[in-house]
């Protein structure tokens, strides 16, 4: 019997388990099935946890897609600082890159678009915060605005992730970044 | 009792009222409640038809929204034809920004999103095979590739409108087309 209350953040012992089991399950059956064939119940059984608890902790599916999607790729991971720009958008577009050319990461942000556009809350804003702090480090010497990171790096790269993943490829990253700073 | 195999194309008639029901069925269910929260049984039952007329044309849910983000634009509407690519350019990306400013366009966007990535049938197809077009015409006269149009014009519109919506405005389209055709 579960009497413990599942925590929102860094839980620890058996919510942690549960919390990792279930993160698991959906990535796994979102990679298997597609996201429109994964449910609630599969999830629990696949995880081996009561249904209850997933309910419990995200409400329904859509918003526990989102969440594990958002959280993906860790934002407290450190983000490249090398003195240049160029160098440290270069070094974070191929990180991202790399990331969703991993199929059950540009799956799960799939799942995650099919819920975004409501708020700011969808699951590529950790993206553009990191985009806007790299810019920002440089203040008025940046040659580079963050809405120009958001449609000229990051949404090139989201789009082909999303509808043409088979085009991302170890250059992709290094010829966005240099249209970017061409003629700065 | 329906006898008549429902068409693919074009239909007429009977088929072409059930189609035309469903569709606005689905239309106003994801965007009354989101993609998520639509089921097939729930399309039929405001279409007024049987569910086992959908299930025969579609199959499945995702499929029939997929399948209807992809025509919402007609493709084979006329595209701009001014005698100057970056004139072509520009009033077709107003028609998109356009029409994507509508929530219900852009949930439909959204609905495909989430099951593209496997083929390139996706919702999106149109509007790079309109891209691809208007650049071919100029043949070795465009400064521009099709691949350009795609992740600075097509990429950001297409990322703005499934994530930040609210901030297309009737600038968006001239803004992304000054800047692909700057130092050209």
């Amino acid at each position: 019997m579960e009497t413990q209350t599942v925590q929102n953040k860094r839980p620890g012992g058996r919510s942690a388990a549960v919390l990792n089991s279930v993160k698991v399950a959906v990535e796994e059956l979102v990679q298997e099935r597609g996201r429109e064939r994964v449910t609630i119940p599969m999830v629990a059984e696949r995880a081996g946890v009561n249904p209850t608890s997933v309910y419990r902790r995200w409400g329904d599916l859509q918003t526990m897609i989102n969440d594990i999607a958002t959280y993906r790729l860790d934002p407290s991971r450190p983000i490249p600082e090398t003195g240049s720009l160029k160098s440290d958008l270069t070094a974070w577009a191929r990180e991202i890159v790399e990331h969703y050319r991993n199929p059950t990461n540009a799956a799960l942000l799939r799942g995650g678009a099919a819920s975004a556009g409501e708020t700011e809350s969808d699951c590529t804003r950790n993206r553009r915060a990191e985009a806007g702090m790299m810019v920002q480090r440089y203040g008025t010497a940046s040659p580079i605005t963050p809405d120009e990171v958001l449609d000229h790096l990051v949404a090139p790269i989201i789009y082909r992730v999303i509808f043409l993943p088979w085009t991302l490829d170890e250059t992709t990253a290094d010829s966005l970044v240099d249209v970017l700073f061409a003629n700065r």
